[in-house]
């Protein structure tokens, strides 16, 4: 019994309760923490996981992918891939086989700083951003507005400052950069400079990937030293569904592939558009796509770190308009996931990808089903997960904030329930009933586990409606603008030092202001 | 193929789809429906079940419960139980094993309207309301005022007009009424007059459920028809946690269980304080509690109706302050969830108790993640899932319509994947991608899965900012509250004939003036 506990008998409990919440716990001993082990919930039976392997097998096998370059038909045929005569590139079951047993199952992605460094071995699941919303919302007036390289830097300060967001991916397009090759690197600077989480960008030409890794290289302290950690992975839409290759796109994957950037084997196809309405056919169109990026990367190099990158989206059969808040959303990532977690690749799923256009009740319970859903699913990391609205078109800082709390309380039902001798609590309901006050406040145990069984969001109010009143009516949306204001005033992340950020800015065409990366 | 899906071909895909859905689709062919099957998520492994079965037994068996009153005392331990001489009343293990075999697991409960009867075997799962809110809150202004008969009433319409939303038990307390006698007695007219639905309503005394069913005999026809299909069934906390009977509620439920009305054994043990702050402690002891009230119950008569009621309530530790909205309260009821399939009793869980104030970010989030991981449990019934805020303490009218919407997505979810060699859509792929456009808009599959496959929710909004700016910027509450507005200047259900009605007037004191149940 700690002595915090034995003096809270005599002081009384809240009092106590205070003191120990002063005391920050070890991180590994809170009730959530990134990595934990995920997929309680399976929204696929064995047979089902079965048949939808074997349609896999058969549309890569008999149907396969139009618009291979040729690099990818040299590399993929050579390992037994087959041109068809109406110009697919088809990929044989033992093919897929084969490469199933030698892909890399034990992809870590680095953060700068190693604290954020995240396993993708098992099932162990980690939360992040990614997008290309063209818009900033303003979440007390509902306005829309261009996006820009600022926006973008402070995106990823304010995700740097939010524990259950655990790696920030590109997710505002730089609107304010006109030229392709500005965009694409500029992107990846503002990017790495806003926070020492792992960070996922995009690029669209080779040659904007190859001076992205003159400069990591630089930052790294030399081009082994970026392969021993590389810090930044692309993400890399090589696919245009159905079943056709993005020339560019596939370009800039052998690129990062050869750099020894991970990457992010990424399939978007829309439920009803470019993939079957039907959710099982969609699944299997996602599936087979990503599977031929996988055979792909490995046949460039064999145990290359990539993702598999299903991200199945649904239209609203009425309009055709893209609905990523919807409950057909959430069923399709999770059966996405669990095939993932099936062949045992490091996944990467989207979640949180709201309809609303504001931060209201229906953002809320988008985010909080579609969340709760995908992060039960087994996926090893959620996209998109923070700050998006209006399926992907807007971002939104406060709902960074708001997010943040939503993956910590979803992430508390990863987690689970201990179940053993101490937890059973027997003998504190007998002591209770028996001998004892007849509650259990300010018991030994009720103090003992409240940080490690229980997660205080920092936004929602759970006042009574009695003391809300006094409190002038706080709103988590009012909370989560005070917390962006404050942060935005004054986290300026220092990771890169000043020296390398001169030599940078000597050798590149930096965009952002560097007076605008420091407190006024 | 069907006519609709060959014209579409010809007159282009959006007009169709249009058409299409103007055609209502038979019930059970919609993608969701009351009684699905739940049970995709389980928090607990086979194990951890054992071990919290086990230490039930110990606790039910060695501590038991005090204050038992003397028929309850009579019948228990004439079926086994003993009474220790602490004056606990004890459940040895042979006593709960042998009432687990005899036990009702075929329990319906019956609507006025027999389409809205609810089969609990299996894991059929239903969303309802429930509660003893004290206030009604203005969703507008965020303003809280005393909850009235009127309000109850209301409360009963709007719930007979929503989908998802497949009973209503009593959410609000009549304040308006100061006599207890009053209160109860009308709490149950104003409940069964507003829907046609299965209702769910308690009492304080004996003699008030009693003078109920007479009103309910009348209503049915008769005795021997109200016993047939009982359409009310009675919320009792026969159990004051930890582990204490309630005096005057175990008086009241022995009269619901005479006389043939399903009774919900409810515990509702708050964590940290009236249960164990650790959360596998709370589980045992919530079971143990209802599973004494089984007993009780079917000691009294073998089969009697019962709802495997576990409401395991979460503290926020810092402050005592109840947080139904938490993440710990979806584990909580998940598990207790679990517990109920593995005994497979009818079983009734809370969920959607929102801590926010009002319909914002923060109730949609709540809720959405609560009702996503609890309406995957394996429950039957899902009680407070809509309407709640502040932790059961206000309920809103507005959303009702909005929970009903995430219920709906919710839904979805539990329904889960078809996969079959159609859905598999094997041929569909290639032919899009063989043949066809290169997409599966306005496709035969897409037209024939429109309404099957997808759930379309009548207040979330899915337009693009810009269509959204040009429609002055609908949210999903201005939606709702237009749908509260139409439905309560509309909607008076007729299910009571007038005559029946003013016979009910004659004989007792009816509160609701009559004026107030018809359209103006």
């Amino acid at each position: 019994m700690s002595e915090v506990a034995v003096s809270s008998r005599r002081r009384g409990g809240r009092q106590a309760r205070q003191a120990l919440r002063a005391a920050p716990l070890a991180e590994d001993k809170r009730a959530i923490q990134p990595g934990l082990e995920s997929g309680n919930y399976k929204v696929l039976n064995d047979l089902q996981i079965k048949r939808i392997h074997t349609a896999v097998l058969d549309v890569l096998e008999n149907i396969g992918l139009a618009d291979a370059i040729p690099s990818c038909i040299d590399v993929v045929t050579a390992a037994g891939g087959v041109l068809k005569d109406n110009g697919r590139l088809t990929f044989p079951r033992a093919l897929v086989e084969d490469m199933l047993v030698k892909v890399n199952r034990n992809v870590v992605l680095h953060g700068q700083d190693p604290k954020h460094d995240m396993d993708l071995s098992g099932s162990k699941i980690y939360f992040g951003t990614a997008g290309a919303a063209v818009h900033m919302v303003d979440a007390q007036t509902g306005d829309y507005r261009e996006s820009t390289t600022q926006d973008l830097y402070d995106i990823g300060r304010m995700v740097d400052k939010l524990d259950n967001i655990h790696f920030f991916q590109r997710s505002v397009v730089c609107r304010d950069l006109a030229d392709p090759f500005d965009m694409d690197f500029n992107t990846c600077y503002a990017a790495i400079s806003g926070t020492t989480k792992h960070v996922g960008s995009s690029w669209v030409e080779p040659s904007h990937i190859e001076k992205s890794l003159e400069m990591l290289h630089m930052i790294a302290g030399g081009e082994d030293k970026w392969r021993e950690r590389p810090f930044v992975s692309m993400s890399n839409c090589f696919v245009v569904p159905p079943l056709k290759f993005a020339e560019d796109a596939c370009k800039c994957l052998e690129v990062a592939v050869r750099g020894g950037m991970p990457v992010l084997l990424l399939s978007a196809g829309q439920a009803g558009a470019t993939s079957p309405a039907s959710l099982a056919g969609s699944v299997v169109q996602e599936v087979a796509e990503v599977l031929a990026g996988l055979v792909y990367v490995n046949a460039i190099q064999p145990g290359a770190p990539a993702v598999f990158g299903t991200w199945p989206f649904v239209s609203d059969l009425r309009t055709g308009a893209m609905s990523g808040g919807s409950g057909e959303q959430a069923l399709l990532v999770a059966a996405c996931a669990q095939m993932g977690r099936f062949y045992d690749l490091p996944t990467g799923v989207p979640s949180g990808m709201c309809d609303s256009k504001i931060p209201d009740y229906q953002a809320g319970a988008e985010k909080g089903y579609n969340h709760a859903v995908t992060g039960n699913s087994g996926t090893n990391l959620v996209y998109e997960s923070a700050g998006m609205h209006a399926s992907l078109l807007g971002m939104c800082m406060e709902s960074l904030v708001l997010d943040n709390d939503t993956i910590g309380s979803v992430l508390r039902t990863v987690r689970g329930i201990d179940v053993n001798e101490d937890t059973l609590s027997i003998e504190a309901i007998r002591q209770v009933c028996e001998e004892g006050p007849g509650h259990y406040l300010g018991s030994d145990q009720t103090l003992s586990v409240m940080e490690t069984e229980y997660f205080y969001p920092e936004t929602s109010d759970r006042s009574s409606p009695n003391e809300w009143e006094e409190k002038e009516r706080p709103t988590s949306l009012s909370k989560a603008t005070s917390i962006v204001r404050e942060t935005m005033n004054n986290h300026f992340p220092r990771h890169i030092s000043d020296e390398m950020d001169q030599q940078i800015r000597a050798k590149y065409d930096i965009k952002l202001p560097r007076d605008l990366m420091t407190a006024k």
